[in-house]
């Protein structure tokens, strides 16, 4: 049974380890069992699918982040719920990719960079500290926060189905007719 | 009026100027008009989006190619229809992606070279001639004609009109209950 809805897109950006893909997911297959077209655009794997042969200069990731923008506002356009899942570390690029988006709610998965770290779920903070990894955001990179996002999830201080929750509770306050 | 269908790719393959625009554009107002969800991807304006950078060598032209199947792909597998308009001159570019995608129509169009280069739309050929693009597909570049297209429009035989119906009529019984 699917549930007929405006389409969305929902940006999750924050820094690696901060809790973006675990969220993403979980939302993704909340709102998938409850009937909602939904479509996870993962910022890793769309690299693959997408970019091959950009890097990680400040323009090889914007150009990254435009075509998976580009990617998400077709499907949103056709009325999908598109949850994007990407480091996105510029602002600029973000807000760019937020203009040409009919519906966008930006979703900033917050911890400190100590505690995404710690988590080190793919064991990239180590490498990076160890310099085999030259530009590394949040370590050797920039990360600029959002100024005004949608929602704020700080994933230090609220557990994985509290977060999960308020973005869901966004989302339905979006799409569905008041 | 949105009307419930499943998704569908339909790929519109053929030399330059020989229709394909025309077809596609057409098929896809119609369709939008009658309340179906369509999407239409011109293989130039996606190369601007997604393929920056890519030339036009096989390697390139069968990455390009890739990519729109990606976006197909995502936005078939959400119950669009989506119109691929792409010259995509490598058969086993265009049957790779036909793998990936559920659903899906391949349709020839086909006119005659000299015809092609009789309309020479947008003036290239004559460019081509002139040598001023070293790889134009059908006369410094292989076209590779399919072999088992679901459908098949010679442009330079039958009318718009009567091509734009074969196409839909085609589209409705992929994806109309039986």
């Amino acid at each position: 049974m699917t549930v007929a809805h405006p389409g969305l897109t929902v940006w999750f950006t924050g820094l690696s380890g901060s809790g973006k893909s675990t969220l993403s997911l979980a939302v993704s297959d909340q709102l998938a069992a409850s009937g909602y077209r939904v479509q996870l655009l993962d910022g890793d794997e769309v690299r693959l699918f997408l970019s091959k042969g950009l890097g990680f200069s400040k323009e090889d990731r914007d150009e990254n982040i435009r075509r998976i923008g580009y990617v998400a506002e077709l499907l949103t356009r056709n009325g999908v719920i598109t949850l994007v899942s990407a480091i996105s570390p510029y602002r600029s690029a973000r807000d760019a990719v937020r203009i040409r988006i009919p519906n966008f709610l930006e979703v900033f998965v917050n911890a400190p960079i100590e505690e995404c770290e710690r988590r080190d779920v793919k064991g990239l903070y180590k490498r990076a500290r160890a310099g085999e990894i030259k530009t590394f955001t949040g370590i050797s990179d920039p990360y600029e926060q959002p100024l005004h996002p949608e929602l704020e999830c700080r994933t230090d201080l609220e557990s994985v189905p509290e977060s999960v929750q308020r973005v869901i509770d966004a989302i339905l306050s979006q799409i569905m007719p008041k």
